[in-house]
């Protein structure tokens, strides 16, 4: 067995798991149907109560004119460009090096839409105005994830933002946003969702990360650009007939979570303060500016693997159920802070911290 | 308010409804959940034991090597071809002038993967042999629905199957079955699924038709073509976290149903007997070659609203919830039988015929 599965399996036998709301089982689902009555009618291909009525909500929560429910953000967000790219007449899009749509999708962007793309900014930093200055001619729309996920969950400041998106109006480009975690960075910027939005001409949003629902997004923009989205979501083969299991799941776990984001914005701060008490540990980035974070140690995966299920069998607290190599010497993992942290008992939290850091101590 | 809603509200209020298994409302997907423990696991993007479990489970009952969990028949069909003209460097196919790519899905196929169509046959029958003949050099593959759903659910005779199937081997065409409804089909054909899937290369099912799970397909074919349909799942969009909501729905309602085909078959059969005796009323095909086909009327759509509707109210018995307009004289409508067939009272369903034969001679 591999040490991987060596972490994988102390993991598992924690009594008590770090990251998350809980474990992604069918429990998930059945709680969200407890309360529905059996009579509710699925929607039909995208048409009826439970979809359209969802799809207002999240219009009027994230400011814009209208919503569309996908299977997938991937979806939703090659087609959002694929819109912006026809409008402009221009078959080419800018975003970050690591940008979900560069690394996760197997090139969906450039095999089934022919966009080519434009890779803004270093790999290891953020977006900001400079780099975007002097591209209207070429792109036909821009890219912001925020937070940033693949760098830890960075943040431009607020001000960048509001500069990126007054030059981009100003010069034709439209911009999307990537808000897999939108809900989560809200607490930081001090700023309500329709004012993030404000500042895109389209917005996509996940539910089955901070909201811990079971899968599912939503595209948001004027009424033109979701009509249209619509008609590339049928051929994509994203237009089920019954998307509801999603529905439901996303608007109960919505409605439960979103307003607690602050909760894990400030829980994610105090949980990596105690990584970088610990030696040869460290945060990217140093104070989250969400709810997630990556936790960086100065000792090879194969080393932190056995560091940490050592530490798991002691205290029976989770951390993470993997490692992976960044270099021949340093490791990392991510860790998204939610409903669980608060059940974590302080003393086996305290002796987590203070296990690592003699441990690490112990390897120079 | 429109003739249609008229019968559409006259349908809605009937005690027995004659087509499929019953509403298609929440309760479909808290009944799956009855049976399953809520600590199951979900899988992750397409790896998990219950989704491995389903693809396996339908690739030994297909027949073929290995087989994947799509979201949607058009996400999966679209794919299947764009193998196979990667494969032969032919970026064209060849299938019926009704194929539900070419009417139903927004035109996906020419849109994203740039796949020229050939339509085979007149719209008003199925494809044959001679259709096929000397088109080797053209396309890369060949799609066959089973049944033709637009044309009422119609069949080729088996051995033309075998004589295409035969044709195509030996022409390097390969043969993809839209097998939406082949459960259906199985009865009248006197195959097993195995059987009738050997003589294509790659096969598409469904399970919200004649299976009535909540929405799904399984693609199937040997386990290269399987594995890069994951790469093109993943970059359509419908690699989702979670697909389990229409996996469990889809295992529990096969197991329920697929054995009842024959049943739906005999009830069909027996349905469209009684239309066949009506005046100006006649069914295509003449007898059904599986659970659906199609009622045509001598008479405009609106006359039929008003007729049917009527017949509603005294009877109890909703036949249909729509009625379409074929010619100015003439109307018709789609019945796929299922469940709710067997629990219709026999006098009532006596009644309907009595009506509709007196009314439909009325208006001459």
């Amino acid at each position: 067995m591999s040490e991987q599965n060596n972490l994988g399996e102390a993991y598992k036998k924690t009594t008590y798991k770090v990251p998350g709301h809980g474990p992604r089982n069918i429990q998930v689902l059945k709680e969200t149907l407890l309360g529905i009555d059996g009579e509710m009618e699925s929607e039909m291909y995208g048409k009826g109560k439970v979809i359209d009525d969802f799809q207002a909500k999240m219009a009027k929560y994230l400011g814009k004119e209208s919503a569309v429910f996908f299977p997938t953000g991937t979806m939703a967000q090659q087609i959002a460009l694929r819109i912006w790219c026809d409008q402009k007449g221009i078959k080419k899009v800018a975003y970050h090096p690591l940008s979900h749509l560069e690394i996760h999708e197997e090139d969906g962007l450039k095999e089934l839409h022919h966009i080519e793309t434009y890779l803004l900014a270093d790999k290891d930093r953020v977006i900001q105005l400079e780099d975007v200055i002097g591209l209207e001619d070429d792109i036909a729309c821009l890219l912001l994830e925020l937070p940033q996920r693949e760098i830890g969950g960075q943040l431009p400041d607020y001000k960048t933002l509001e500069d990126i998106s007054a030059y981009c109006k100003e010069k034709g480009i439209k911009l999307h946003l990537d808000g897999a975690r939108l809900f989560e960075i809200l607490p930081y910027y001090q700023k309500n969702a329709t004012e993030v939005c404000e500042l895109f001409d389209s917005v996509y949003v996940s539910f089955y990360k901070g909201i811990g629902g079971i899968a599912g997004a939503i595209l948001a923009g004027d009424h033109g650009f979701t009509e249209e989205s619509k008609i590339w979501k049928r051929r994509h083969g994203g237009d089920l007939i019954s998307l509801y299991p999603y529905i439901i799941s996303a608007d109960y776990y919505f409605d439960q979570r979103v307003n607690k984001m602050e909760r894990y914005f400030e829980e994610a701060k105090e949980f990596a303060r105690c990584f970088n008490q610990c030696h040869g540990v460290s945060t990217k980035p140093l104070e989250p500016v969400s709810n997630m974070f990556h936790v960086y140690f100065d000792a090879p995966k194969e080393e932190m693997e056995r560091i940490l299920a050592a530490i798991y069998e002691e205290t029976g607290i989770g951390l993470t159920s993997y490692v992976r190599e960044v270099t021949k010497t340093t490791s990392n993992y991510e860790i998204s802070i939610g409903d669980l942290y608060a059940q974590l008992p302080k003393e086996n939290v305290k002796k987590v911290f203070q296990l690592l850091d003699e441990k690490m101590k112990a390897l120079k």
